[in-house]
């Protein structure tokens, strides 16, 4: 007899949850993932940032699922679906049967219609992006240290993050800490703490979902490094020289995007209701309509909570949806006596920099030193992996003591990014 | 009054000891390197292998020589010399004048005049060559998983390492221990530990340079592991489906190159006399002819010892040749009065996997576990940098205790490479 096959698509919380709830099931799993690695997502930006290296944040699905023999991990992008022969198709066209379908697939970022921003404001989502962040920002001190007036450094040196939500302002925080504290006295000829970080929003706060006095504290956090902060501003236009507002331009070369989400693509060929994001607008139980066999969770879905509230795309709404389908997939459930899925807010986390976070925890908040603390030991113990864990504390350990980040790497060239023929003699 | 101006290009272990032995001299010092980190190499094939990652084994040169203020990191690459006027030329055009210039360019992979071999057998000096394998032989794992017949996934599974130096021999037993080891009860669909791994080379035993014992030894362990070694063997043929030699071809994806060296082409600038594989040959103070003010070190220096032998392309000749060519500069000692560079031999190490190493100091032989000890508590303690030495000391308890290589990663998608549109099912 065949078991009943369960296919996954995607091996982020969401997806990952699902695997891992579903172990002790007499049931055939696969999860496919375009990439062989569960991606800790919250800690992305200190990847971006240099204070950790990939490997810190990124754990192969393989290895987590190595025990779990009812599970084969695919890598492999998943292109097209067919919800009546029940068939995913694979990119080069191989074919994968199931009986259950959970899709928990993300999102990308959304520049608004202006796809053309992405090349020179990326946003931050894989760790190919936080590599190309790390090596842009840390390529960018050594360029003005090459440049031939004061003028021109100050280009390179000027840092733009568009979107003040969690990643917009941890990458700010971060940012400032790089230019004020890593790269002090490691240049001559430029000041590092020159730098100018401008955090934009166009919501009339930053971190706009949190309660009102944490995003007042946040604020004084990151004006305290040395981020300017402008909210209630709609950025109008980038370009490789910098991004326009209103009628006032920042000149930079350094933009990073932090403000949409739009959902996969793969999403669509569902034929079902999305909303603007793409996100499937998905039934109490998750499922998409007359299919109480496909399920959507984690970024891609648009789920409601019980005052008609969306739900936001973070990762305990994710794990929280992947058990509540695991519940049904393995008590194989009949889709009449399901019962809605349900979000048990546990609160949420954004932190500043070394010792500065802000959060809150149903009605209590908290801010300083001790939410930071709190943050540090949330993020270690929720990574997964013994080895992770250990390796993410010393990095830390040594990066708060000193200030140092250990994976300050740029492998590629510097020349051809620079004004050339100028003959600039660089010893006097 | 301007200082004397010293100009060092290359930030590897001759470039930075040159650089570090200077630091209380009163002289104005600019140390010019293509990347912005000092790579410690010995270690570069754990990176390819995944055991670590790129920043542990990599430091920034700015974070090196933060506080020695007589020295100016430039990152940039020098692309043109003029010896009569004393001045370097950067990609861009950028000049740098020097009174002394010291060359420290090191040497890349030689393919013996069949460059078309490099982008199917990639060689191993730089991260970005080590990412570049690392990820290509974890993505072979996952293709043989995707693959639709045993013969297909049969060269996905065969590795070929050409070249049986330390780096090969240490490549060889690596990837053994990945197939066998790390990656044991990781698939579904195939045994990973059905992998060939095949290690070639020209001359008549594995480290020709080592005593024969050493040699044979090192095969040995090789074998146990898995490795099939075949001495004595010139390959004719490289391409993306596998390699000739004699009227032998073995079917492979994956190949590696440790075979041949080839200095700097910078060299070629200083018109002077060269050797086969594009080393300077210099005089006994490791000048150039008529310039006492141009010293060449490390890999792209062909330097010799007492009995006339020419020196090896290791750390070691490098770093005695740095702080011979140190002290000249500091006391600026008249090239009539320099005593000639010589050469004190302190032996050498190879490791072939986990607990077993050879090595040689003087006439002593080492080999087994205590070999091994000897060669890990020796490359810890030459790394530079605190952080860096817990983060390896750390990993490799992890690595050796667990056999789990924490830096599994793949970035890439895999599908372009992928036998298309057969529809194949991988569910049943």
């Amino acid at each position: 007899m065949a078991y009943t096959k369960v296919v996954i698509v995607g091996g982020g919380f969401g997806g990952l949850q699902v695997a891992t709830r579903l172990r002790r099931a007499p049931l055939d799993i696969y999860l496919i993932d375009k990439t062989n690695h569960h991606l800790f997502q919250p800690l992305l930006y200190q990847v971006a940032s240099a204070a950790l290296s990939p490997a810190d944040v990124a754990i192969p699905l393989r290895e987590i699922l190595r025990g779990q023999t009812n599970t084969t991990v695919i890598m492999g992008e998943v292109v097209d679906l067919d919800k009546e022969k029940r068939l995913i198709t694979l990119g080069n066209g191989d074919i994968v049967g199931y009986d259950y379908l959970v899709l928990a697939v993300g999102a990308r970022h959304s520049y608004f219609g202006h796809d053309e921003w992405e090349e020179v404001a990326p946003g931050l989502k894989t760790v190919k992006d936080a590599l190309q962040i790390r090596e842009k920002v840390l390529l960018s001190f050594e360029k003005a240290e090459r440049s031939d007036s004061i003028q021109e450094a100050a280009k390179y040196l000027n840092f733009v993050i568009i979107g003040a939500g969690p990643t917009g302002v941890e990458m700010a925080g971060a940012i400032a800490e790089i230019a004020h504290k890593t790269m002090f006295k490691n240049f001559r000829r430029i000041k590092p703490e020159k730098s100018k970080i401008y955090l934009i929003e166009g919501a009339p706060r930053v971190l706009p979902p949190y309660p009102e006095t944490l995003s007042i504290r946040a604020r004084k956090d990151l004006e305290k490094l040395g981020v300017q902060v402008l909210t209630g501003t709609i950025v109008s236009e980038i370009t490789s020289e910098g991004v326009k507002f209103g009628n006032q331009t920042i000149e930079a070369k350094n933009i990073i995007w932090a403000a949409g989400n739009q959902a996969s693509p793969l999403l669509r060929k569902l034929d079902t209701e999305l909303d603007r994001q793409g996100r499937v607008i998905v039934e109490p139980d998750l499922t998409i309509p007359d299919h109480p066999e496909i399920f959507v969770i984690g970024d891609g879905a648009l789920a409601k909570d019980k005052k008609g509230n969306p739900l936001p795309g973070i990762a305990p709404v994710a794990i929280q949806q992947g058990q509540y389908v695991a519940k049904l997939i393995r008590k194989n459930i009949n889709d009449e006596k399901r019962k809605p899925f349900r979000y048990r807010d546990k609160g949420s986390m954004a932190t500043i920099g070394k010792f500065k976070a802000v959060g809150y925890l149903g009605k209590i908040k908290f801010k300083g030193i001790f939410a930071w603390i709190f943050w540090a030991g949330l993020h270690v113990g929720y990574l997964v992996g013994f080895r992770n864990r250990f390796s993410v504390m010393l990095q830390w350990f040594f990066h708060y003591l000193t200030g140092i980040r250990g994976a300050r790497l740029i492998n590629r060239s510097i020349e051809e990014d620079l004004p050339k023929g100028r003959g600039t003699k660089i010893t006097n």
